[in-house]
């Protein structure tokens, strides 16, 4: 059994981290923050002082961390995995980056004989707590499969989409179709609601046809209740749809609406909501149509 | 048993008088074109020779028109549907056109005593021809209730919304959704392309998780095929957007995403692709970033 370094035990991070413990993993952990290392200790998981003490102990090393300048910065600065790895040491990263950032880093560590997998997830805190993650994963097909073991313990759905940064690729793709299918039922039900109809009353009436969505179904109960507890924060989406702007003018794609919802972000943002959950896009037009689309009543 | 007259029998209203035919309603059709009225003679409906002279022989009108001023003119019109119709008869147009249309030609027909809903539809010329459209009722509850088993042969799904123009107001929120959801999917399946990863593999990796959509599933399959034939045609799109845009302006609600996929498709349109599936919103796309995403195989 593969023993398992794993770096960055955020949100995401400890409850990825308390479920390969369970299933048995020996695994060394790190955080900059010294109580959730303890906290993970606790759990029967050892605590290592930095990256590289966590990465010399372990074959398969995993990083879960906010973004490109925190991966590099853990994986290739001081003390980071590359001074504790060895030739043939897998480095997981499962945190949710620029694709161009992650072929940077796979192309640096390689030249220590690390191999690097881009493995970010989606479906958030409560499938992180069940181990029921879709895992999204690019680079070399031999690596994917001596992890995929490992990986199968944090979800349930774990694709190899190609090369190194295909993994982040499919889930800014992700990211787009989410924020924008978002902004989409805002923009319908707050002119539903402002044109004096029921949005509830036109969910129903839409919700079996070609509008039907996930988000649609996941969010919209949460506007009716006017909730807008994260979930996934508004500032994180902003970072990725940064990370896919970034991306779409290095390789040449127009990308006006994914641009435009972004800014609506930002306004939000600005506007004190950044740690509402995504949904509450809806507030930006809630604000300016000076309506609430929530419906009376329990 | 009603007596149906039937106004309009285009793509969409000829399958559904011919629903109601075989259901066995007795139906007097009208349309601008006689050629249209001779096939459905043929197939056993009474042909009129005007708007007027369908709404006299019928308990109940329905209108299937491409828009506001066509509605206006066959209802108000000289030898319209007003001409013809009593104290009582139910006016049902099916057309989608703006809601606050819908309201003013209400307002007018009730002066004579004539009620009217609001009842546009979704799902295409194919679920005309099964009789499985979905209906979205605008109106008073009472008509609405005695029409119901009429719209129940024409669709699956007969919802009553609200009061008159709810219908067209749902409608409308259905399209700005289902135009946004495609142009999500296309910028998210461009640029994984032109980063360098299969879109079929992102599709795959992501269409289980919170970016799942129906129109995901229904579009992103023709895409891979590069199949853009109508299905829903762009320039109908566009004039439904700018139906909501209108609606929009009136009743104060900002909506700049759907404003900006309507310039995409209103490009699309001046390149010569009005006549093509909305799916082909990709195609705005490909051409800027110089990529197809279709994959290669038959």
């Amino acid at each position: 059994m593969k023993r398992i370094g794993f770096i960055g035990l955020g949100i995401m991070g400890a409850p990825m981290a308390r479920n390969l413990l369970k299933a048995g993993y020996a695994l060394a952990v790190h955080d900059i923050v010294s109580e959730k290392v303890r906290a993970l200790a606790d759990a029967g998981a050892q605590a290592a002082g930095s990256a590289r003490e966590a990465a010399a102990r372990s074959d398969v090393v995993i990083t879960m961390l906010p973004n490109s300048p925190e991966v590099r910065q853990a994986v290739l600065g001081p003390d980071g995995v590359l001074e504790g790895a060895r030739p043939g040491t897998i480095l997981v990263d499962m945190s949710s980056i620029a694709p161009l950032a992650s072929r940077r880093i796979a192309e640096e560590v390689s030249r220590k004989g690390v191999v690097m997998l881009d493995a970010p997830v989606s479906g958030g805190e409560p499938k992180a707590i069940e181990g029921k993650l879709a895992i999204m994963v690019g680079g070399p097909t031999e690596a994917f499969e001596q992890v995929r073991p490992i990986l199968a313990v944090m979800g349930s759905a774990v694709t190899h989409v190609g090369g190194i940064g295909s993994g982040n690729v499919a889930k800014l793709a992700n990211q787009i179709i989410v924020a924008l299918n978002i902004a989409a039922m805002s923009e319908a039900m707050v002119l539903a609601t402002k044109a004096g109809v029921s949005a509830e009353k036109v969910y129903q009436a839409i919700r079996g046809g070609l509008a039907a969505s996930a988000v649609l179904e996941a969010k919209m109960p949460l506007v009716l209740k006017g909730n807008f507890r994260p979930g996934f924060r508004i500032e994180l989406h902003i970072k990725d749809l940064l990370n896919a702007l970034d991306t779409a003018h290095a390789v040449g794609v127009p990308l006006p609406l994914s641009s435009a919802v972004t800014e609506i972000l930002q306004a939000l943002k600005i506007d004190g909501k950044g740690a509402d959950d995504h949904g509450g896009i809806i507030q930006f037009y809630e604000r300016l149509a000076r309506t609430e689309v929530r419906h009376a009543g329990p």
